[in-house]
């Protein structure tokens, strides 16, 4: 099935679990998957940044892709194929989607600067890639330095029928989510799912903004799952209280850098996956940032007992 | 009272408050500099980049930086002299210290790359503006873009015995707070203060890594300087529920490129400003911002009764 | 007299000659002019990039912009502004053109990225200093990092009637030209001067594209005239000759950081200024490297006898 | 045979050729080689920025490799492995080292600033690919963005036994090659091969410095052999003369973004390969740069016969 402009929900940008020798542990994949499940996930987003994508071989990307697939059964299947080349691009879209992908999420690359650099990109990504594939815009200039408008991202949604959502991660971005959703009220865009990264930073007033969930990989899915529903039933303060009980440990994820350390610290020690173990290179916690962590989650549990490890 | 490398505790970095047709507001410095004290401010930091320092005609600024030293009495003040030319910064750091400023700060400029055009960049600095002049490293990397490893501030501060202090605020950075402590401990590098920035996001953490202060801007000054001393008396827990409460305000405050139109709106809204106007160019809030900010503070007068505004 | 789009013909950069110790060099001023006036400039630029403007405290800009008004007479003189503040940049517009400036140059900031940035701050800028001053626009994304299109230029010339000239030095620029100029020819945007930098790289076939003339500092100004009256009058090989004999010595002056030590060793040895000293900080040249601008001096004067020195 | 640290002489950069449909041009690639041989070329390196090396697919790449390895017999084949993730350039560079390559080339990454963070990717780099593969380091600031002191260079290759070569493409650079020599001659540093890119804008002057040959991908590689032999041999005059014909035609094909198509377009017009095709995404000439380009050839031709096409 493919994505389309009514997704949803909980997309969690899945970690790659390693070995602490360095290899692919699929043991940790398949439990990754059944909790992320349990959190109540409508989908799920392979080979994303966190995902430690360039440090996977082509066909650890592949047989990682297919696992998620296969795990999630009729919920899409999200794959991030952003390349510096559109030839690999290519290769590994149609390949995923061979597998079963509902389709692929695309960041510009930060060479990009004016708008036209940027649309002229999707377009060409488009045609290599073909336009049956259903894609995602990632907008991410923290991390990727490319900054797009919301009158850029409008002119990459209407000049690509394929476009039907935006991983929002600008910061700040409230505003930009409302400036997407008058578009599309005015009826000078067609309507896309918006779900929002940035570690969920600013999750809590997104969905009031108008988005239509998370996509990005804080350690407590649950929490990410929990704040969307609670938002769409118009449980205000109740989402407000979830989502500021965990901010401290998110915050603290949310490092550039060594938050992808912190992440798998704590998806450990929660039995998602096995091993904390990056590919090389790597970042690793120190023992005082270990007993930080400790001490956020032993401070989390007081209000949110999942926090018990 | 020159800065020396033993201050500590809060060192606000304090907004420059504007008339809505862009005149300087004295009144309002005045204000500011009255409740700057109550809130236990043991210094403070004029002309920085929060203090929107490149808007100011050079009389202005110097203006500022003579009110808060009168206001300030025997409270260190330090000056913002970032500038890209050595004339300027020669120019204003000699003019404040005339007036009785304590120190200047310095920034790199955003352009220097390696670790040596970085330090010889300080030397230069610091041969323009003479070597009587105690200075702060200004450590910024998030906006300037400009990244010194713990190896470069030291030979900072051994090349220049002017530099008494770092403004902390690389992100993330609490290892680098650990890695100077570990240099001055084994000899290699003379105490320097350290305070930290960075909207006061890590705080928490960063007292507890060996910060002696912040120097932030966030509109509760009275919080920082509270967690500063709880973390001193080795209060720990309770220093992290009043930085927990905050943290959602906060967090809201530091969104680059925003976060100067919600801060002057918290310190209007709480009487230390009269207007939040910013001169141009400037960002201003929306209704809805506006709305969220109202939100977040009644939210946190639960836990700390100075929100209720 | 005020700038218009009619400007045309040689505009040097002006560097700004200083005393072995540092101080403004006056008698080297009014030589530099006298010799720019034999070149057959038909303007000037001052308080650009290579002028080292950053360097000067204001009232020696204006002390220089002055002298060069008072010798250029009744052509008109050009004044960089480019301020990281908007305050400043208007002090210095409005005290330069009240001296008798023709008009400012103004740079765009190196944060800028989007389209909308770009466009917003030409607006802001222009408010700030006043629509009565004549502006140039100047684009130099290899310095600066800020990318314009053509359609950007287009649209800051459209939304301010007080801008007339491009001071045109995007890398690769030509097809640049091309598309403002068939902007014109269709009617979408009013006719503009062009006048190019770069170091006169690609002045050869910027003329042939539609330029108007050059605006850029190499020590041999009265080559930029000949070359630019050259293609005017249609005598292409005759340009080119002259051009191609003097390419070696560009190319060696174009070099980023080291330029302007060249530019001004060469001028010193050419008699237009007294010293070739910069003010801190600033690059010298190396024994071999002046050795080489000597040799490559020598090769010139067989087909130039102007660089017999 | 492996690269070791004697290497000199000219290695091209090898484009890839298409054909207009996009595959690769096998017969062209054999012509290629054939007139490179017949130039002089005393190596070859492949797949390096301008050989399009991104837009291919794995297998490709490694065609490619093996028919150049083919083709020049005895002679060292470099081969470009950079590539976002180690995992990926530990596939190529082991795959192309069993094809019978002499060694690969490495460039760091644009996102590295410190000091530290170069030569610490240098060493994680070495580790994945196995320290046993002779590399070459690629210093090209002005498109990596990634700037090297020598100090930087020289602790790469003290720490990395396995480093051979400095492809130096710093721009300004001769005072870089003079800082290294001078670092071997003190013996703080082995000796390296230093062979020269930035489209051999200074080919002229880096021989003088203490170059061993060029590294770039002229459309006349024979005028970049000639000048490294003639600079070897003391005929410094005439390697200046035949530098600053071809001047020019180098300073236009050295445009960036531009300059491959220009590259492309002499090569397919002197026979090198059957068409000036890039594949998707790259950027074309139009009709008036091609008028250019034989305007310069022409000119070319009065002064080197090998122009006349």
């Amino acid at each position: 099935m493919l994505l389309d402009a009514s997704a949803s929900g909980l997309f969690p940008i899945a970690p790659t679990p390693f070995t602490p020798d360095g290899k692919i542990d699929d043991g940790s994949l398949d439990t990754l998957i059944a909790r992320y499940l349990a959190a109540g996930a409508t989908g799920v987003t392979v080979l994303g940044i966190m995902g430690e994508a360039p440090k996977l071989e082509p066909e650890e990307s592949l047989a990682i892709t297919a696992r998620f697939i296969a795990g999630f059964g009729r919920l899409p299947v999200i794959v991030g194929v952003s390349a510096p080349g559109l030839a690999a691009m290519r290769w590994l879209a149609r390949a995923a989607m061979d597998k079963g992908a509902a389709g692929v999420m695309i960041a510009p690359p930060p060479a990009l600067r004016t708008d036209d650099q940027i649309t002229g990109y999707y377009r060409q990504a488009i045609e290599a890639i073909g336009s049956d594939i259903p894609f995602v815009i990632q907008d991410y200039p923290l991390t990727l330095t490319v900054q797009m408008t919301p009158k850029v991202i409008r002119q990459i949604v209407e000049e690509n029928p394929s476009c039907v959502m935006l991983k929002h991660e600008d910061w700040p971005g409230l505003e930009k989510i409302t400036a997407l959703r008058a578009f599309q009220k005015e009826g000078s865009m067609r309507p896309i799912s918006i779900l929002t990264g940035n570690g969920g930073l600013f999750l809590d007033f997104e969905m009031e903004r108008g988005a239509d969930g998370a996509m990005t990989g804080y350690a407590f899915p649950e929490m990410l799952g929990d704040v969307v529903r609670l938002q769409k039933a118009g449980e205000r303060d109740k989402a407000h209280d979830l989502f500021d009980a965990h901010l401290p440990l998110m915050r603290y994820e949310q490092q550039q850098g060594v938050g992808l350390a912190v992440r798998k610290y704590v998806m450990m020690k929660r039995g998602f996956i096995a091993s904390d173990a990056q590919r090389k290179p790597g970042s690793a916690l120190s023992a005082t940032a270990r007993a930080e962590v400790d001490y956020l989650l032993a401070r989390l549990a007081r209000h949110d007992p999942r926090a018990l490890v």
